[in-house]
């Protein structure tokens, strides 16, 4: 009996392997498409990345699939921890896929691509009417998916369990509502301190080269290991995960602005430390992979701002950074050159936004798809509430639809219950700061020495070496001992913006 | 009936199709390993390459296959010429793949990994009793492949048909033997002339920078179109076709010899314009390839001898190249440095040989190859049998097996055919411009003028465009009006080197 289970097993974690190289070959070709791959080859490679993608697709949905599902979950006792983790990020993704009828499927995948197209060009003339019904049908169709997928308490739950397993309404309406009641007058009083900083001195030519190689030097004092991966240029920066071995990181150079870089890479330098780092008994698995988009997030932010923004990490890189520029922080003191990166001001677009600014954008866009999903708005209201949002939690207006409403390509692609991630992963490392820092008291000195190693390890142990072994609330809670918890995000920006901005 | 077949022939060029795409992911995934991807994935890259391969042998003879030749074959009237084409080169793989025991073929790919790994070590060590048994049993296993394929005449013409269909024996003996006959005494003549060339100067150094924008200026020349293509570096230069909009070259640059990168990329832009301009219509097929290793090879050496190493090229670009340089040329005139870049001493290793003396090279490896699988030779007596005939051809004797019979890959991985397609090549080649001077009399001069797109163009129309639709002796023939004549590389060989020697 156990015997033929086995077989079972070992015929699953095969056919399961055969998804995952495909998946890798995947992720290779769209690498590869945004960092140099010749133009005129992009629409034969997308008739490759098709048939692949479908390969992948069948293959998740298929009757093999199914059986495998049926018989094993009903042999769960004779299963490694592994396969039984990977069964179930398989039969999650079979729901997914089988409980909406395949015509529908067709329709929605075909309205995302024209939805997309549309949205381009509604956002570069502003025009929101242009893109209203898209948005309508594409919320419409998301709706029925819902009643198809199911949903427990608030219907909007259903997504915000793809990006976050077990993140619900219910949380994020406590952890959002501290954040903006905390934040918001934060964010008053620093636009009426009568602190301006001085920040001309960061806008001054840094050659592209000079850049790359600070930005070298600083993902190897983060731990990056350039044995399993490197750094290339892209219009947006980002990293990905081939397997723990080839993990690639990308950033953009702006000549005028030497931070697009820096920030860049230290963030993205932060999701792939997480993908090196992931336990190499998980290749071949899903569960080679982040838990989740926010506790990826939490590691990208973590570097970004905990560590890149720290006035530590100047203490110990600002000389560095010096001898790569062509002397524009020469009569800078380190005190003005970190007040000065560390600036904030309320703006329009989210993607610009500084750490104190940002959670708001995200909570913004949080209540609105919540009332969108849950009957209380509707899509034709979308540019006046925003707008109004925009005013109210920020004190900015947008003057049109395009740097409002119409600003990120998450809703044209139906992308819903993805950006309550974002914030999310920023509230993860504020709390993970605080745990990891009983086990680093030292945290500081660490980071002023450029002794990044220990911290890397601290989440290795903690967090990457999981995959997608555990979820992202249960690491919370085993590594933090609590759930989810504002306020040590809420701390953490009051003490530092309290301090750039020397308030009270 | 008809519309039946219609049915079948669409559902055969969709699984094609597929199985092309495969090939082009496996494509991508080979450049990706020899342009820099991290080291520690390559592990898991090969576990992708692995399921890749499988997924296409696996197709190549299913019984699905099976079933469309046998359908499709018995109603060719009905069916298109690309179809008609497709099948063919399907079923020449069906065959080949076919009719060799299963278990037979698995023994064989461990054995060609195993020998290639051992080959490896018996080079660096010169020992070629270390890679004797594994030789011995290459050759073993192809013999009895070829009585699985079966042959006509010779057996060694299965082998030939392979890499160079149509081409047999009879053709490479007569060809190949004129060749030996004139090109040995030229090369002696110029050994005993008292002509010393100067070429110190071609070894200072040439920063890798600059020598990458020469090479970059060259591609633009030839017509390489960069919309579909990207130049990259690596440690042995190769051209890889993708799809006709995504042709990659490398090169590989040598501080100290700027010949490397120059010669190389001009090499490589010639296989990289034969698969830029196959007909589009060919894409998803597997006729969207060369048409063969000798064919290919005649684009590639075209356009590295007759036009790289030739006067007038050098008339047009040689101020070019002192710009990049940082002096080296300065004092050396336009006539001294074309003779020094086409100096010719023989010389022990292959892929280091001049242009006169490289075929030399080739026939003695098919003269060894002949005699293997003609039961003439044995595998024990190919050191001794191999120094022979280095001193015997080109009158230099190697000083160990590193540098004789070890010194090339082909026969640990089981390539035996192989070779003879590079001297064919380079016969096509000459027996083409000869052809070609008839349309463009004016040759000379476009070269001088850098004008090299009406080059390009005539390739592309007697060549390039049909891919694999028409086979390589039938291209020969029909654009030249000629069986394969070793005459013409002949006279261009005697001709030239008379020049750079100033014989007679």
């Amino acid at each position: 009996m156990s015997e033929a289970v086995k077989l079972v097993e070992k015929e699953f974690l095969d056919y399961v392997k055969k998804m995952e190289a495909y998946k890798e070959a995947l992720g290779l070709i769209y690498w590869d498409l945004r960092t140099g791959a010749p133009k005129q080859g992009v629409e034969q490679r997308s008739e490759v990345i098709g048939m692949l993608s479908t390969d992948v697709f069948k293959m998740s949905t298929s009757e093999e699939m199914e059986s495998y599902i049926t018989e094993l979950s009903s042999n769960e006792l004779n299963l490694s921890e592994i396969t039984k983790k990977t069964l179930l990020e398989c039969k999650k993704e079979y729901d997914l896929n089988k409980k909406i009828p395949a015509e529908e499927y067709k329709e929605y995948v075909i309205l995302q691509s024209k939805a997309e197209s549309v949205w381009e060009e509604a956002k570069a003339k502003s025009d929101f009417e242009m893109f209203r019904p898209y948005l309508e049908k594409l919320v419409a169709m998301t709706k029925r998916f819902i009643q198809y997928w199911g949903f427990e308490g608030n219907k909007y739950n259903t997504l915000l369990d793809m990006y976050e397993p077990g993140v619900t309404v219910e949380v994020l309406d406590q952890v959002f509502g501290q954040l903006r009641e905390k934040i918001v007058p934060l964010v008053h009083s620093i636009s009426q301190s009568d602190q301006k900083l001085e920040t001309n001195f960061l806008f001054e030519r840094f050659p592209k080269e000079k850049q790359r190689e600070f930005s070298l030097e600083i993902l190897k004092q983060m731990g990056y290991n350039f044995n399993a991966g490197r750094l290339d240029e892209t219009v947006h920066p980002f990293a990905t995960g081939l397997n723990p071995g080839d993990v690639r990181v990308t950033t953009k150079y702006d000549e005028n602005d030497f931070r697009t870089a820096v920030f860049g890479t230290i963030h993205e330098g932060g999701h792939a430390l997480y993908e090196q780092n992931i336990s190499t008994d998980l290749i071949g698995t899903p569960l080679c992979d982040g838990t989740s988009m926010g506790i990826h997030e939490s590691q990208s932010l973590f570097y970004e701002n905990f560590v890149g923004r720290h006035y530590s990490f100047w203490k110990k890189n600002y000389d560095l950074l010096k001898e790569y520029s062509e002397g524009q922080f020469d009569q800078v003191s380190l005190d003005d050159f970190y007040r000065a990166i560390n600036e904030s001001k309320p703006s329009l677009i989210r993607i610009e936004a500084d750490e104190l600014t940002y959670p708001l954008h995200i909570i913004i866009r949080y209540e609105i798809e919540k009332g969108l999903f849950n009957d209380e708005l509707e899509v034709k209201d979308l540019p006046k509430i925003w707008n109004e949002k925009y005013e109210q939690y920020l004190g900015v207006k947008p003057e049109n639809d395009g740097q409002g409403v119409l600003q990120d390509v998450h809703w044209s692609g139906g992308s819903f219950g993805y950006f309550p991630s974002y914030a999310l992963g920023y509230m993860y490392a504020a709390q993970l700061k605080n745990a990891m820092i009983k086990d680093l008291p030292n945290y500081d000195q660490l980071v002023e020495e450029g002794n990044l190693l220990p911290i890397k390890e601290w989440f290795t142990d903690h967090i990457h070496k999981y995959g997608k072994m555990k979820k992202p609330l249960d690491i919370l809670k085993d590594v933090t001992g609590e759930e989810l918890n504002a306020n040590y995000l809420i701390d953490y920006l009051y003490e530092k913006y309290s301090n750039v901005y020397q308030l009270k």
